[in-house]
């Protein structure tokens, strides 16, 4: 890849599994990408402290601390902005955005749900797809729209549900493939994202 | 397996490629069942010539030749009955049933619909599958009730999109899923079905 690593901005409202992925294929060499800063808008989360730990910016942003959504999402991306994040992760943010921070990274928020959309979107997927009875569930990566879990669709992996399946054991299996896929997406996007900031400079020079 | 093959009843509207594997499961000895009886809606389908090839009892009945829908259906049920049929089988029939016939085979109709339900019920599965971008779809069978493709879900294959897929390939590579599918879950069923007969024997006995 041409560059320097991709500027990621994660946000998070709880343990920062999908994070700890992150960082883990970085520190392996496998992702060119920097974590530039972890947003929560829960301040308890535990992944608060497990950026922290590595010795990232680590901000708790509560929505209550604001007005209206607006302004705190404007905050937001504000703080993204000023750490020069080029893509920003949703990895377990349990909060529908909106057009004041979606406008200002057009095309550059992805989240993880845990369901093959579009089947399930919204909140307890695991427990909509054990309760619809269906054989195969999984995870999508997706562009964030306005619409939830309704964005373009990135990289999809299936997980079967097994006989005696609960909520905990099928989130579980389904979460260590997020811990595959999201990375891997964003090593995608990171490529995709210089190459074609390199095209845009070869066009410049024309 | 206990008792003597399970009697299938047939339905189709087309060109019977699903029958067509029922047929060889058989035939190979992979599936302890009989088809009994193949009807189509359609008078011109290629399943019915694929039936009469192989001595089976092939009816065209036309939704049109009957005042109503309850009429059409409880002929269809009639003709099964008359079969002895215990497991009616949608294999690429493109009507929707009502109460008539599903009261006469309670937990005895199936039928497979290529997407991974609850994604993409309805007509053009795989035209819907293709123009949300989904990166897996599949195939489902399930028990049928009165909501379209909206029945308990029995067994389901996932199916990968490929880059620069059409609905012609991916229908096709959907199809060829349905093929290991259905039979198997038909062969399943009839296990589980003379299972609760030897049981309800025994019990009678008692």
């Amino acid at each position: 890849m041409t560059g320097p690593p991709l500027a990621l901005g994660v946000l998070v409202s709880g343990r920062g599994s999908n994070l700890a992925a992150i960082l883990d294929q970085i520190k392996a060499g496998r992702l060119a990408a920097q974590v530039r800063v972890v947003i929560s808008d829960q301040p308890n989360a535990p992944a608060l402290r497990l950026a922290a730990d590595q010795a990232i910016p680590a901000l708790a942003i509560q929505r209550r601390s604001f007005a209206n959504q607006e302004s705190f999402e404007a905050r937001v991306a504000a703080e993204l902005e000023q750490r020069g994040v080029e893509l920003v992760v949703l990895a377990g943010f349990m909060r529908l955005i909106g057009p004041t921070l979606i406008d200002r990274f057009p095309g550059r928020i992805i989240n993880v749900h845990p369901a093959l959309l579009p089947s399930f979107p919204g909140l307890a997927a695991q427990q909509q797809a054990l309760a619809h009875g269906v054989k195969i569930s999984g995870c999508t990566v997706h562009f964030v729209n306005e619409v939830m879990d309704g964005g373009r669709i990135i990289a999809q992996t299936a997980v079967p549900l097994l006989e005696g399946d609960t909520v905990e054991s099928l989130s579980a299996r389904i979460l260590a493939e997020e811990h595959q896929l999201l990375p891997l997406v964003i090593g995608r996007l990171a490529e995709q994202i210089r190459a074609e900031q390199v095209s845009e400079d070869g066009s410049s020079q024309g």
